[in-house]
């Protein structure tokens, strides 16, 4: 059965990188020794090393370990036998470039729904959509498609961010940029704020944390949905 | 001889549409009667008629006309007759796509150096810089390449935003997203802050604007360089 938890951040503010999170990952991974973690979106540009070891610290409080995909001779034998998956945030394009490039962006998708445990945070949540295409980072790569593994049936904006009352900026805010997306695009896109993130069990895919999200339709007004609401329809 | 402009933004706070520009704008198409606009960036999803409609009423208190490529049948043609270019902002992955589909990426740059003036704001400032991964937009369409322009030997950055110290948001900063840029390549960028601009007049490249930039170098701090700076060498 499906088992997954889809972040928009890894890390709340004042708190430890992945505190907030950890009575999840303890139940989440329960049937798990190890977990597969995929460092590939290496934010701020750390080593594959540096960032497993960030993470081995964080999963240690849930008393779980953690080994980086980068340590395996054969990335998708590391997928097909892990016990539980963590993929960690940073740079999507990256990700989603190193996923391609080591074959194993489908078998993620058969290991999931075939009942291996999925965490990801930002990035490792954006990629669990139709397509990257609503992803807030930089294109530092080219990567040979913009097409996800689809988890679920729409597309997911991490660290959504509300449009500032007060800001004298006048680059897009995030809001105008999902209206550009549905320009062109037609899947749903839910603004996942930090705090907040998807639950997948089985078939059924819910809205948890404290706070709501904001879900932009095309050719619709955006609005907001509370925690607990229920998103198995939603395409 | 060359002659740009290649401004961070179209638009200040508590000002019109490309206001702060006008005297720049009636300096630079000085020999021109009708300038093209490039509208492909549709900034919000706006259509090309009303951007184009938009961008004449500004550019009519400098005295000027635009025409809209869309309403020519050769955009090739419309870009080598040009007595003047100007790319308007708005998603800088839908510009690269529809400049490549049109296939006048190259000949931009072409009659550029020959002695076109053009004038380029936000995304249109960044298909000047040798790739458009250093943009802030989302990637709504998948262009066949990020390689753009390359008027100036280095990246631009638009819209340049300080990290704000009290933001409890823990998405990534701009200054982070460049650092991650520069994990994997290797030329300069310069963040231009809302108000700056760039100016080419023949082989010279200037900051210009009443703020600093910050510049950006692999394997180097940051720091800020004035407004009157000689980037002719920057590479």
């Amino acid at each position: 059965m499906t088992k997954a938890i889809l972040a928009s951040t890894s890390t709340l503010h004042n708190q430890d990188y992945l505190e907030y999170l950890i009575p999840h990952i303890k139940e989440l991974y329960k049937n798990a020794e190890e977990v597969l973690f995929i460092p590939y979106a290496r934010p701020g540009g750390i080593s594959l090393d540096e960032y497993t070891a960030k993470a081995n610290e964080a999963f240690a409080k849930a008393g779980l370990k953690l080994k980086g995909i980068h340590e395996f001779r054969d990335p998708a034998k590391a997928v097909e036998n892990a016990e539980g998956i963590f993929t960690g945030g940073g740079n999507t394009f990256l990700l989603v470039s190193e996923l391609y490039r080591n074959k194993i962006m489908n078998l993620i998708k058969t290991v999931v729904l075939d009942g291996t445990p999925y965490m990801g945070t930002s990035a490792g949540t954006n990629i669990t959509g139709l397509t990257m295409q609503t992803t807030n980072d930089m294109p530092i790569i080219y990567p040979p498609s913009f097409k996800t593994i689809g988890l679920v049936p729409f597309n997911i904006n991490p660290h959504y961010l509300d449009p500032d009352p007060n800001s004298e900026h006048k680059g897009e805010t995030r809001e105008t940029r999902i209206k550009e997306f549905h320009g062109l695009n037609s899947q749903p896109v839910i603004g996942l704020r930090e705090g907040s993130w998807i639950e997948l069990v089985g078939n059924k895919i819910t809205l948890k944390g404290n706070l709501p999200a904001r879900l932009f339709e095309k050719d619709k007004l955006p609005y907001e949905i509370e925690s607990g609401t229920d998103l198995t329809d939603l395409n």
